[in-house]
Formats: C-alpha cells, structure tokens, sequence
C-alpha cells in the first residue's frame, strides 16, 4: 500500500497559485495554511510576493524544489496539467489540485482529466483531485482547504466525495466539538480514491474512526476487501447517498458517475463491516461513540434515570433497537432496594426519581455497572435542584471509567447541559438531548463489537463441472437472445443444484420415452429462450401421465408456436413431479453490478418478494455464514425454521445451493441475471423447479 | 366546555405554601413567580411575611380571598386536601396542586386522592395535578412551576402527563429559542385532563399548535372525538410513550396506569387528525413548522441547493418520504436555463453550483416558486464566500412571504447559521442543520393539510336483526367458556355479513338433509366453543359427497369425543363449499381495548398477519371512508387491487363487511373479541368461512 502520510503530515509545502487576490481560492488557501507547523512555498508566475512572503514563478525556481513534500495546486485548468507534470518533474510525489474544471464540466474537461491522469502515471504521484476542496490536518496545523473555518483536533477522519459535505459540516463540528485529525476532499478520484484513505487511516495512530460521504463507488471489490481489513481494526461510518430512487438519479445528475443499486451498497457495507449511516446526524453521532467509548459485551442496556418520563422514550428506543433492556441480578437489585426511596422500584429501567440527589445517583449507577448482566447503560437526568449536572458528568465519566462499560449520557436541558457535554466528552461520554439518538449510539458500538467477533472465513469450493457449465452457456453465443430458460437445468446441474430428474427433448418418441424412465405423472415445459412466461402461453403442464406424454408434447409444442411462430423452439423439458410435503417456494436470484459484481438475493417467491420485499443480499462469493446469513435476515425465517408444528426445512441445503449458485456466477462473470424461481425447499431438501439466465455474450470466454 | 382561561390568565394568585426557605419547592414558585403580570398572595400559616411580602395564614385572611382567581398550592400531602376544601369555600375556581403523594404512591395515597376528587367535585374545581410540577404562561409572565428557567413566549401549547418531560424541555427550548404560550404539567389528572386542555387552546387565540406529551388516555373515546373537532382548525401533535412493549411495562411500572395497545394508540391519533412524533426532537421540529409555515396544495417539493452532496441527500429524504419530487415546468426551466450558469442543470433537485451569488440563489429561488407545480421547497446552503447566511435568510424569508409556498431552510454551518436562523425564525421558517429533519417537517405539513381536507362523516347504519344477535350472543350466558365458534356464523348472518349457506345440525340424518338442500359437495366443520383449532382434531372435512354426510357426521363427532372427552359439542355445521376462482383469505379481527373500545383489524391471514403484521387498525365505529382506507392500506393492497392480469377482489363488499361488523362491535359492547378467519374475498364478493366470538358474560344485557 501506498505511504500517504506526506499528503497530512509534510514539511514543506507548495501552494502554487498563490495569490493576494481578495475573494481568490490562492490566498484562502495561503491564510488557512497559516497555522501550519512547516514551510510555506507560493509560487505564482505573475507575482514576486504574496502576503508579504517571496512567491517564486515556478515549482523548479522554489528554492530546493526537491526537497517540498506536498503541492497544492490552484491554478486555472488550462494550465493545471502542466503544473502537475513540472510538481512531478521535481520528484515531487504528494499533490492536491484544488483546480476544477475537469471530468465534472464537458468533453474538454474530460480530456484534460485523461491527461492529468498519465501525468500522474508517469511520475507515480499520489494525487488528491482534481475538484477538491483540499486536505486538512489537525495534528500539523495544516489547512489544505480554502473553506472557511477549521474543525477542532480529534480522532476522527474524514473523507468526502462532496466538497460541499465538508463546508458544511466543519463550522458545525466546530460548534458541537466534534474533533478531527485528517480530512480529504476526495474530487474527481483521478488517482486516489476511498479505497487509499481507509488502508492510510487504518495505520494511523492518531484516526480512531473512519468516516466517510461517498455516491459512488468505482473500485467495488476493492473497497468490499479493503473495507473488512480495515473493519477489523478500525470502525469505518459511511453515508451513502443516492439510496433511494430519486437521490440515485441526483447523484447521477450530479456526478455524471452510474451507481450501482443500493441493495448492493447495503450488501457490500454489511460483508465489510462498514456501519452505514442514513443522515449526517448518525454519522457524527456514530463516529463520535465509536472513538470515545469501549466495545459491548452484549446486547443488554440499562437505563438509569431521574424522570420517569424521559425514562420511558429511552425504554421504547430501546424497544425499536436491535438491543436489550437488561434484567438486573438479584443482588443489583436488594443494593438498589437499599439505596433507593420506597417509592422507587428497583427494576430497568432504573427510575431514581425526582428527589434523587447526587450521591443517589452515584450509587445506583455504581450499582447497575456493576452487574455482569449490564453491557452498556444510557444514563438520563432532568435538571434538578438538587445537583448541577457538571458535577453529575463527573460522576458518570469516574464510573464509566471504573467499570469500562460503555455509557452514554442524556443530560437533558439548555446551557448547564452543553456545558456537562463538555465534560463528558473528556471523558469519551457524548450526551444528547434526545434519548433516541443516545440509543441509536449505544446499538452502534454493539453493532461495530459485533463485526470485531467476525472472523473472515473464505468462501468454500465445491466440485463442479464447469467444462460442462462453460458449454451450455456458450449456447447463447449463436441466438438472437441472450436468454437461457429451462435449458439451464442443465447448467444447475454441473454445479451440483439438485433440479428434477428429467431432460430436453426434441421429439414426441423422446418425451415418452425419458417419462417412461423418470415414471409418471410428469411435468413439461417448453424450451425457448424467448417464452419468458411459459405458463402464461400453456406452456407447462403439470402431471402429465406416462401414456399422455407424446401427445402433450405435440400440444405443447403447438400452442407455443400458435403464440409466437417466430420463436425458436429447443424442444420441451420432460422432468419428473416435485411436491414434497410441507414444501415453500423460495427464490435464488442474481444480479450483475457495475460496481461491486454478481449481487446474490434470496427470498420467498411470488408476493413475498414483490410486495414485502422480504429477500437477503450479499456480494458474490459468499462464505458458508453470509449464505446462512442470508436464510436468517428474511422476515419469513421462522417459516423456514419450522413454525406450528411444521417441521424444519432443510436450511443446510438451501445454503449450500447458495453457495453453488455463488461459484457458478464467480466462475462465469458473463452471467448477468440468473433466477432459480422456484426452488423449492422442504424438510427433505431442494429442487430448482425452474431457470432463466441471460449471458453478456461479449464477456463469454471460449470452453476451457 | 369549562373556560379554563383563569388558569392562565388570572389578576390574583394565592401561592399556599409559599416559604423563604431555600431549596423549597413553595420559595421555587414565588420566585418564578416574581415576573407576573398580576398580584400574588402568599399563604402560610407559619410566616408572617415571605420574601418580603405580606404572607397570610389561611385563604380566607387573605384580603378579599374571592376574587383570587387561581391558586397555586404547595403545602404537605396531610393537609392538600383540607387547603382545598378552603379554596374551593372561597369560591376559588382554578387550582394547580403541586403537592404529590396521591395515587402515584400507595394505597394512603389513593385514598387521599379520592378525597381530592369528592372535594373538588363539591366545588366545582378547575384542578390541576396533584403532583404536578404546575403552569405557565408566557403572555402574561406566569411561570407557576419550581422549575428553573422558563421558555421564550411562541405559540406552541404544551401538556405533558410528565413533569419530568417539562423540565427537560424548557432549558433547550430557550436556548433553541422555541417559544410557548401555556403549558401545564398534568399530574395525575384528579379533575383536569388532556381533553380539557385540547378545548381550551383549540379556542385561545394565542395558540397556534398544541403539543402533547401523554403516557396513556383513560377516555379513549372523548379524546378522539375532542381532537378531531380540534385538528380541524389546529393542529396537535402527540407524542406517546409505552409504544414499544418493554416501554409500556415501564409505563406501567412508573404511571401505575395501564396504558391500551400501541395499536389502538395509533388508530385513535390517525383517525383524531392527531400528528404523532417518535422522538422528541419531532415534537419541537414538527411544532415549530406547522406554526409558522402556511399548508401545503399538494406533494411535490422542490430542492434548492448550492451544494451537489447535501442536494442529494435531501433528495434521499424526500424519497423515503411520502412526499414527491417536483418536476418542474418548462416555463421555470426555461427561466433557470437562462440564469443559471451552463453547467448547471435546471433540474429538481436544482443544484445551483457552489459560486453560486445571493443574486443568482434569489433569482433561482424565485422562478422555483413561482412554478405552480411546487408545492413546498427545502432551501440548502453550505457556507461560501460569496455571501452571507443571514442575508441569504431575509431572502428566503422575503420569497416565501411574496409566494406563499412553504419554506424549510437548511443553512448548514455553525455560528453563522445559528444567528441566519434566528432571522428565518422571525419569517416563521425553521433551519436545520441535517436535510432529513427538514423534509420530516415538510411532510408533516403535508399530513396536516390531509387532516384538513378530511371531511368527518359518521358510520353508516345497515339494517340488521340485532334481537337475533343478541339472542345468539345470550347462548355464552350459560356454558363454561366464554367462546362461540362456529355456531357464531349464524350471528354475522344477522348483521349482514356474506357466510356460506348452511347450518348447525345435531344429527346424521338432519346433516345429510342439509347437504342435500345445499347440493353438495359440502364442508363439515365439528361446532363447540372450546375446541379452537377445529382442523388439527380432524374437526372439519372439506369436500364431502352428499352421500358420504351422514357418515362423515359420526366421524367427526367421535374423532372430537376421543379428542376431549369432556368438550361440550354442539353438533356440525354443514355448509357449501366456498371457492371461487381468484380468491383471497383476508381477516377481519377486532379487540375490546381498555381505553378506546373496540380495535378493528383487517389484514391478509395467515403469514401475512404473523410474520409480516400487514395489518390495519382503526377504533369502532369506523365510518366507509376508514373502513375503505384499511383495505387501502395494507401492503398487499395492489393483490386486492388486482396485479399481473388478476381481476380485483370486490373491495365495496370488503369495506361494507368491516362496516357491518364495527356496527356489531358498536351494539354489543359485550363483544371482547371477534376473529373472522378467513373472510374469503374475491371478484365475485366476500364470505365469511370461519369466525371466533368472545363475549364478557358479565357485560351482555338482556336481549331487547
């Protein structure tokens, strides 16, 4: 991996483009780099100083060009590349280009981005941009940016694909103190993108947590393996936008850049372990808990609280959460039956009430941290005459110290509570005024333990025939279609997908003979890539008697070609009947990305996808535990699982046909849509009842 | 509808109770007292004077004590009562009870409180609490609480079952600068409780929206009624703790009240015009917006923005929204095309581009307005350096006020969109810092323009055999259980509702006589209330032969007599068989609710309701337009609709189905429970196939 530590922590800078111009992009640069720790370089052809500084005219009259270690470039786009070429030729390898006017504007802009990218080739340079607004580092003072403001120091770093994300959350941060240490405006990506900041950061002693605004992501299977390295170690929060219909056509508009769906976003920050935020409240939120509070030994959360009332929105929060409410141990409780007035009852969550004073409080919190059953504890006060909450922040930042549960606060009020907040976030401690945010904290730092206790298990191989595989898909190759329909059993087959016995046929005399074989009654379906819906043209026949196969093929075989005397006809797929007892229509479908590959989906069939949209998506290949995941995460689980008496389906099955299906869309990119609708799963195990593929015949390799 | 203007605007307050003692409760109230408008009267029996005022020892030495309009006390639990029998003597009307333990403490408490309830019914008291943290309101300075700090004045009301909740809020909401004319802390509503206070500000003048913070409402149905009369003319949001089941135990544990399902909870708001908020950062925002900007014509919404990432991000939370996207007009493209520049798109969202000028945001802003197809617009900016947030806030100001068109804002930044806030404020629009808070309030504008275009109309009333109803429902009187089952059939015949021909026969030969009046095949179902799944006993047999009845009655007669041989068995019902082409199973269930009365159900059966919970709820009596909003609402509403070629299931028989037995509901309080299940619904109409009764005996009057 690249080193990009000279990008934030650099010695000597040049900012060429410097200027004293009133309102330019070169002097708000000049005055933010102001605070820098190092060296400041201006150069600019057309004057001698800026800001009362030297200014050179050009990179190589700096005096020891060489010897700079970063450049940041803000000069018209007409001569930017140049610029970088010279930055380049002096051995330079760390430039930022604030210049716009690239691939976001027309053609023009897109030719002049190709050439700043062979540029930056040929002098193997690490380049931010161009279209940033620039590199910030609080650690060295070092303001890249011509923003306005400067975020306070902290843990967190930033990375942004919206310059406009960070303009405005900096006076913002600044405001709610939310510390940062490296942040990067991310612009056009010509060379470095999301994927080089995690690896930088992850190294990075001084960034806890990752955060990051991203519309899109080019590198998919890159970012996927990046990603959960990186999780392993270092949390990583990201907003994506663009996730509904009309955002993604926004950020399209935008971006000019395609987006993948959403659903595979969501899959691929779920096998990384990326922790996605929805709105920029949550990300701040989230980075925040991450970098200040341990990890959770579990899902179960106290509430500790001196108003019923705000106690109770936290307990309904707690209630929409994936986590908790802790039930106290016997001992927690006859300690809290002590130290608490009759009036209060000792269970979570834990009302103190209102007459609570400060030692009260100390102790029942004392008290409740103190129970091994307790993971994490939200704890609540209204103002009250009876303590100040300054004094209270210290009680609850000792504590939470003490026992190295996680915490986190709602003292809940005007200026006295902004100035606690202070206090506990010293303490690592965010407070918030809603308990629903103080939850949805909480049911992150569980959700990041729980992404540490993965362990990366590599997806399994099974034997296939894929020579076989390889030949029935190189069938499309010579059609006007790029459909393969119930041919495909075949497909399925090779990778060891249980489908019906049965076989295509091309003949009446076949049919009968393949049924006699099979034993009767039989199913059969026409074969034609171009019937979509066979069903709908009485194209498939179910039950079929032996003696009535030959004429029913002739039946079939009429009615396709009285629907559609253009369609190709391959013949009719003879297969035997498949109705096992207590069976369920589920669905494997897939899905070819451009970002991220094959998007893998499971499901129930019929209504359950298309109106409750109740399917799982992972990334293609999937570990044995992402396919089990993905038979999990369905609402409907407990059907599969064996509801009322019903015996369980054959789960293990189901997964290992996930897995199968993986391997073939893995071995096969060119497959760009695959639907085993139905496969059918019972308590004896599963059938593909039937197939469609469609192939990109341009990615087809020829047959090993 | 009692005046309770006094409480909020009296020219005389006896504080009783009032003390110098520092810390106390009675010192707290003649401090925050000190900015009245009007005269306070001190009362205690044990001071001469108080914070160097005349102090009185009783009400009635209080210099002419009957024109003291409100009084305020503040005295120990042992002699509350006694002091308001004294008030109430004087003729005072109005009194808040600050003293707590009452019922929210033991069975002394409760006691007590009945006292309190005879004494203020004996003079006609206007009584809030006890136990209440007291009133204020901002036009005429009183601030009766021993609160510290009080709200700026505004025009939001607030009352709040919790003290605690009112403590929490005031702080913020003056450093938020939200500002509210009343607010009453309840207590535990002896006398006065939210149906009163919703009347009172419905009338007040000063009263733009009125906000509620409720744990539970004993009378369930005066609140719907009372808050459908008021969000005609204003608007109330509400939000309900105890939603989830873990916060309603905690309700339980801290109200002592049990509080009716969520549900019904839901139900009851939807059907009052109530707005519910989750959070309580929702309470404020949606107050805040629905006071100060004017109700929206339609849906669609336009963004303006001069920041591409935060554009799309808003354009995220109008998709999850149940607001659109509003597509400009050409007139308004045309018009953007030539003020903006080239690489702006004249789009929705409409991303002016970041060296956007305030001239260029007004202009754009202007034309967005005026287009007839917007109906709301979300204004961003990030900070630039091209102008001023606080000028850019009178612009927007000024535009919403020329167009009339709803406004939200989004100046994102720290300090200087603080302060640009402060100025869309005084325009009535609110600033948000995350885009999402912003649409959320877009949106809730737009649902409160829906409650204003509602028309209430009252349910329908179809004719029906009640005495046979009641007749039927009489046969619980004397069986061991409270159930009836199948026999019930004959009791939704009675109201109307589409059961399939048959009847409860208590032999062979009576059965067999059926079936062949009926014509056969027939379906056999085993009639006795407590055997609850006929079907797992072999309790029903579908398809049976007309001459196979008579056999198929001792069949499963003996099958349920060897099931449980003590079970009361009422005979077979014997009916024809229902299964038309292209049907449905739906169910119409319904619950007595402690608070609100019968809770209507309706929903797909089985999974559907089980794993999925696509139901939809509304308290009887329901009125056509609700009854045909539930089949509305579920998701499975488009397979009712008719999808994929299906013809649609007659949805008028549906509705007039839930309205006939919200109608039965109605008459027969007595009803606890009632399961249609399933009511088979196709294109052809409904039919009741199975149905479940359960009656509180204790309830059931004698038939008319």
């Amino acid at each position: 991996m690249t080193d990009l530590s000279g990008l934030f922590d650099p010695d000597r800078i040049a900012v060429i483009g410097a200027t004293d111009r009133e309102g330019s992009v070169g002097r708000a640069l000049l005055e933010n780099l102001a605070t820098f720790d190092g060296e400041i370089v201006p150069v600019n052809p057309n004057r001698e100083t800026v800001l009362d500084a030297d200014c050179y005219p050009s990179i190589e009259a700096a005096p020891n060009p060489t010897a700079i270690d970063l450049a940041v470039v803000a000069v018209p786009a007409t001569v930017a590349v140049d610029v970088v070429r010279q930055v380049g030729e002096q051995g330079i390898k760390n430039v930022v280009v604030i210049t716009a006017g690239f691939s976001e504007t027309d053609a023009e802009g897109r030719r002049r981005e190709r050439e700043l990218a062979a540029v930056a080739a040929e002098y193997d340079l690490d380049l931010v941009g161009p279209n940033s607004v620039g590199v910030i580092s609080t650690a060295t003072g070092l303001n890249g940016t011509f923003l306005e403001g400067r975020p306070p120091e902290g843990s967190l770093s930033l990375l942004s694909q919206s310059g406009a994300f960070i303009a405005a959350v900096i006076g913002w941060a600044t405001q709610h103190n939310i510390g940062f240490n490296d942040v990067v405006s991310l612009g056009n990506e010509t060379v470095l993108d999301e994927v080089d900041f995690l690896y930088e950061w992850d190294d990075d002693p001084g960034t806890d947590v990752i955060l990051a605004y991203v519309e899109d992501i080019d590198e998919g299977r890159a970012f996927i393996e990046t990603a959960r390295d990186v999780t392993a170690s270092t949390p990583v929060v990201v907003i994506k936008s663009g996730r509904t219909e009309a955002g993604a056509a926004a950020a399209k508009s935008h971006t000019g850049s395609m987006a993948g769906s959403d659903d595979a976003y969501d899959a691929a920050f779920e096998q990384a372990g990326v922790i996605r935020a929805e709105d920029i409240q949550d990300v701040f939120d989230f980075g925040q808990v991450l970098a200040g509070q341990p990890r959770p030994d579990g899902d179960n959360v106290a509430v500790v609280t001196n108003g019923g009332g705000p106690g109770v929105l936290t307990t309904d929060a707690v209630g929409d959460s994936s986590l908790d409410l802790a039930e106290f141990g016997v001992e927690t409780r006859t300690a809290l039956d002590e130290l608490l007035p009759a009036a209060a009852d000792s269970t979570n969550p834990l009302d103190i009430i209102g007459d609570a004073d400060l030692a009260r409080f100390e102790a029942a919190l004392d008290t409740v941290l103190a129970d091994k059953g307790v993971d994490g504890a939200v704890v609540l006060s209204v103002p009250t005459a009876l303590y100040e909450f300054a004094a209270l922040a210290e009680t609850i930042g000792d504590l939470q110290a003490e026992h190295g549960t996680p915490v986190v606060a709602c003292l809940m009020g005007g200026e006295p509570a902004d100035r606690a907040a202070d206090t506990l976030a010293q303490y690592g401690i965010p407070n918030y005024f809603d308990p629903s945010r103080a939850v949805a904290s909480l049911e992150t730092l569980a959700d990041y333990g729980a992404v540490l206790d993965r362990a990366y298990e590599p997806p399994a191989e099974f034997e296939v025939d894929r020579k076989r595989a390889s030949e029935i898909l190189a069938q499309t190759d010579d059609r006007d279609v790029d459909y393969l329909g119930v041919e495909a059993m075949a497909l399925l087959d090779a990778y060891g997908i249980p489908t019906p016995p049965g076989e295509l046929v091309e003949s009446p005399e076949a049919a009968a003979a393949v049924a006699e074989r099979i034993g009767g009654p039989v199913v059969m379906k026409i074969a034609s890539p171009e019937i979509v819906h066979k069903s709908d043209i009485g194209g498939v026949e179910v039950g079929v008697p032996t003696d009535a196969v030959a004429d029913t093929y002739r039946t079939i075989l009429d009615r396709a070609r009285s629907h559609a005397p253009e369609t190709s006809l391959l013949g009719v797929r003879v297969e035997g009947l498949v109705d096992p007892a207590e069976s369920t229509e589920t669905i494997i479908g897939a899905k070819r990305d451009p970002q991220f590959g094959h998007l893998l989906m499971f499901g129930l069939g019929g209504i359950f996808v298309q109106i409750y949209e109740d399917t799982a998506f992972r990334i293609a290949p999937v570990s044995e535990h992402e396919a089990r995941a993905m038979t999990d995460e369905i609402r409907a689980a407990p059907m599969l699982r064996g509801t009322r008496g019903r015996t369980p389906a054959d789960i293990d099955r189901i997964v290992e046909t996930i897995q199968r299906v993986s391997q073939l869309l893995t071995d096969f990119p060119a497959i760009t849509e695959l639907d085993i609708n139905p496969l059918v799963v019972s308590p004896e195990g599963v059938s593909a009842i039937d197939v469609r593929v469609r192939v990109d015949t341009a990615d087809l390799s020829p047959p090993d």
